[in-house]
């Protein structure tokens, strides 16, 4: 069915980096204004134009006097000198200090011609004459120089002042004000375009036409802003079809704007064999897949004498190769270093297996034990799962040689961001909107909505803080509970109840389209529980119910879903909770409540993040507050 | 003289802070497009508003069937169904699988209505009819749901997908665009206005006028970077000077359009009180001096509703009262946590006394030593320095207690900010223009020109990795040569040579105005020997020399500095490198030639940037390449 090229001979992931390296993305230096110079690299050196301070400069207040004239001078025997004049600091003096003459002056002040030494006011004393004052009495001798700041001792024309490839800080832009610079030589920024492929794409805010199978753009975005993390300046392209012409005449216009292109978007077939033919026809190609995983299709070429590289067209896997092999070469090309904060150190939570002969780029969320060390767990939704981007907070090299990573192996993990700090708390389970008004009150937490049932799973294996769980469950974990809440669920009915449902029964007794939970969420278990209830009272087994309710089987995986279902009519009745039901403005009939339990595993409960979500579930009537059929435990 | 006010009741460090802290620099939030949202912070918890993927998808290519229709197929005995169409990706399908139907479909196809569940192409085999396909015959049995990635599974309609406070990285960017969100509600950059003052002030780029003792603006552009970096934006406003008039309305306008207004800049006691008087009469005053060195008169007060805090006047100063108290309100108010890469720990590496009874922001350097640990030490030219700027990395903040931080000594360095880098290499010594083209080629060297005999002093301290000494020297210190060059130095005299100066008896005999360097610099102590030398041959003392060379006892800092005093027509002549007169495109009288050495500590002969640095002299002729009266040694 598909034609989808197959890539036998991949190259290894160092001809991937060598092949990028060999493109050439460094721009042309470019000359900014200093209050835009901060986080670029200067491209040559600076040396100081001129002197600062750029003349000498009196350090103390005083008098200016010739040091030569005050030999001699001491506390038993004042040397008296004629007081000439005034020098303010932010003035040109209008006075000439000789032989004998005194200079009153300012801190900060220019230093009189003929003056090369100022004598502090403390050592002097005015000689006044009925009332003016006629010269000073000086009780020290001072040393030409003494209290002058002379012009270029902090720092003198000609001195070199910053280096190449100085990141500018501010206090690099404090340097470069003194010295008078309002125009800083950087290195240039690469332009790197950014063209999305696949007629299934449409930018975030545009129309989304679900029924034909179209989604939102997620890479173009999630790359562009990489490029820009790294230095660079993004330049998103409008979407190409799989048009070969409109591909073509696309590609080769972002290669004539830009110092690199990066295509990514599509995962089809079709559009990922037309840019091969692209860039093969009118560029030339390097190289056609690398052995990582993910990134095999990846393509390294050059196009209209620019760089090009083409990711894979699932966002993790696309934003895990630009993270390894293309963001060095663009902060390379800008002069940028990766930031030390962009890779940690952490030891398996968990082990893995792995033996698939080629370089894993395995994507890994971080977690900190009581004691603040760094667990480090793999992350594999299937690499098409957007939310994974968002689960992992960076990806661990595993090496094709590695069969496994044991529990406690260190490994390091690249992380998708510099800006990227672990979670505060990891938190699993049973989704639920009182929960994520408690979320909401904490530092950087994560809640992986797993259901309640896998989230006792994940808590029993150690990796997660806390496992959220709702209604009935069957699996003993050792926990603390830190506090939980009731809600009130049933079945979520179009407004008004236009089939007149009255309970699970009539699911059963009449041909009512129904939407479930998946059987991981709490809810699920306790309708399941509801349905047994029911068996009984019918002297029926469980499956005689669920088969003749219509749509029993599939299971939904938000917790408003069922209700959005039943809201689009798409189905008439579904599981849900009252306050979901309420908040959709849906009919609402009620089966039972179920508690929700908050649990978190005993080695973590000092964990500063869990302490901090405990002290959340304190205040559990604001955060139940309007939600309709919740109450506190 | 001055009429600098005192301040006798000092407000204690956290007073100042709380009084930072009761002032609100809170923004509004603002909605910004999803391309501009990188490194902002949610200001609103962000809700899936759609199910991603938004549509029941095909995973695999194969057959898109009613699940219970292949209960029983297996191997042995396969169902056959009737082909009744084809959906693609991308595409809407056009086509309703009915019992006993089947549909081929794309990976990432939309499953046609009636179908749940698909069969995987390998699973299958066609049936054809004189070579038309009419059907499909399938040889296993699927339950409903398998191979469908439903909608909303990846995220579903209704789950918390980011928190308030998520700062935006590209993955939070990724999962913003698979929910199609192209604007953002992010916390809003608060706008900070910087009102320098001061009437010597001339913004970098401008005219200075040094004779009148005018000055670039330092402070200005370093705050306004050093707000940026906080998470504000700043605002500069045009230089006040020290008129109430003109003072009150620009800080009113500034109070008005700004959350925070900072004022800096001028070290001029009366601009200072001409604010306080302004901030006192005009709005609210909270603190005026705060017990901490450097900052003593640093002002917080309220004005026209707005925040205003006044900074000290010397660059690191004023950059080091930023850093230390608005920088953390500027973040708090943006939402921005500091980054850990904000602050460093290390050793003390000389002993450091101190015993104000205020709490002291000592400004520090980093150094590595071979084993990469961090030595910090104390950075002290004056707070009026602008090279402290970039010759310190941070601050220690030394507590009122502490009478002195003993060498070994563990403290913590604020670095003035996240993206300084401690230097690779720290080199101190003569100034040279061949050493200036090896630091160019190395990464983020340190070079402090403090001149042979300090350079050497210092190396004996044991803070820096290598000094640079040049001509002769009296000091026998521990150290490993690196390598090094000759220099011809003698008199630079104006082009042409107008005065016939033929050595150093002209200056001796003749009425010449001179230019020497400091004692500390090798060129100096070569002219010291060269004068002794003279002395001797004329059975004269050296004093009697060079108390008839007019200017021989002031010594200028840089290295360039005499012989631009004598292309300015300051001077007759002055102590230089032939290479220096003959790039300024001045007249030359050689006297001889002096060696520059390159001597390492030899604790620190194995450190990385020490090895760069022996390398880069291994290329000597390049580098001195073009120096005239240069040669490798």
């Amino acid at each position: 069915m598909s034609d989808r090229k197959q890539f036998r001979d991949l190259a290894s992931p160092e001809a991937a980096r060598d092949a990028i390296a060999s493109l050439d993305l460094t721009p042309d230096p470019e000359t900014v204004p200093l209050s835009e110079a901060r986080g670029r690299v200067l491209a040559e050196r600076v040396d100081a134009g001129l002197d600062v301070p750029g003349f000498d400069r009196a350090s103390v207040d005083g008098y200016a006097v010739r040091g030569r004239d005050t030999f001699g001078a001491d506390e038993a025997d004042p040397t008296a000198f004629d007081l000439v004049g005034t020098v303010h600091a932010g003035t040109a003096p209008d006075v000439v200090v000789g032989e004998g003459d005194a200079a009153e002056i300012s801190t900060g002040a220019v230093m009189p011609d003929g003056a090369d030494a100022v004598v502090m006011v403390e050592r002097t004393e005015e000689r006044r004459t009925d009332g003016d004052v006629q010269g000073v009495a000086v009780r020290t001798a001072v040393a030409p120089g003494d209290n002058v700041m002379l012009a270029g001792t902090d720092i003198a024309a000609g001195t070199r002042a910053l280096g190449p490839g100085t990141r500018l800080t501010p206090r690099e832009i404090g340097l470069l004000s003194a010295l008078g610079i309002d125009a800083v030589p950087v290195r240039g920024r690469p332009t790197v375009g950014i063209v999305s492929t696949g007629d299934e794409l449409v930018r975030p805010g545009g129309e989304l036409q679900s029924e034909a199978g179209q989604i939102y753009d997620v890479n173009s975005y999630t790359i562009a802003a990489g490029v820009e993390e790294a230095g660079g300046d993004a330049e998103l392209y409008p979407h190409a079809g799989d048009d070969y012409e409109e591909m073509e005449r696309l590609l080769l216009e972002a290669a004539a704007e830009c110092d690199l292109v990066l295509s990514s978007g599509s995962t089809s077939a079709s559009a990922v064999d037309v840019i091969y033919r692209v860039i093969e026809e009118r560029g030339e190609l390097l190289l056609h897949g690398v052995a990582v995983k993910p990134g095999k299709p990846m393509l390294v070429g050059e196009l209209g004498g620019g760089a090009y590289v083409g990711l894979p067209g699932y966002p993790v896997s696309a934003l895990t190769i630009f993270r390894t092999f293309v963001a060095p070469a663009i902060r390379e090309a800008s002069g940028l270093p990766e930031p030390e904060t962009a890779t940690v150190r952490g030891r398996m939570a968990v082990r893995e297996r792995y033996g698939e002969g080629r370089l894993r780029l395995m994507p890994a969320g971080l977690v900190t034990d009581a004691d603040g060390d760094t667990l480090v767990y793999p992350v594999d939704k299937g690499s098409g799962a957007t939310t994974s981007l968002v689960d992992a907070d960076g990806v661990v090299a595993v090496d094709p040689d590695t069969e496994y990573l044991g529990q406690g192996d260190e490994v390091e993990v690249q992380l998708f961001s510099p800006d990227v700090r672990p979670p505060t708390l990891l938190a699993v389970g049973e989704d639920d909107p009182a929960l994520s008004r408690v979320l909401d009150r904490l530092r950087s937490p994560r809640f992986l909505p797993v259901g309640s049932r896998e989230g006792l799973r994940r808590l029993r294996g150690g990796v997660p803080d806390v496992a959220v769980v709702a209604g009935p469950t069957d699996r003993e974990v050792d926990s603390v509970d830190l506090g939980g809440w009731t809600r009130e669920w049933g079945l979520v009915v179009p407004t008004g109840n236009p089939d007149g449902v009255e309970g699970l029964g009539d699911l059963v007794d009449r041909d009512l389209g129904f939407v479930n939970r998946s059987p991981d969420a709490g809810l699920r278990s306790s309708l399941d529980a509801a349905v047994d209830e029911l068996a009984a009272e019918r002297n029926a087994t469980r499956s005689e119910l669920t088969d003749a309710i219509r749509g029993f089987a599939v299971g939904t995986k938000g917790f408003e879903s069922p209700a959005r279902a039943v809201a689009r009519g798409d189905a008439d009745a579904g599981v849900s909770l009252r306050a979901t039901a309420e908040s959709l403005g849906l009919g609402f009939v009620p089966v039972d409540t179920e508690s929700v339990r908050v649990r978190a595993s005993p080695d973590r409960v000092e964990k500063p993040g869990v302490e901090e979500l405990a002290a959340g579930l304190d205040d559990l009537d604001a955060v139940t507050d309007g939600l309709a059929g919740y109450n506190p435990d």
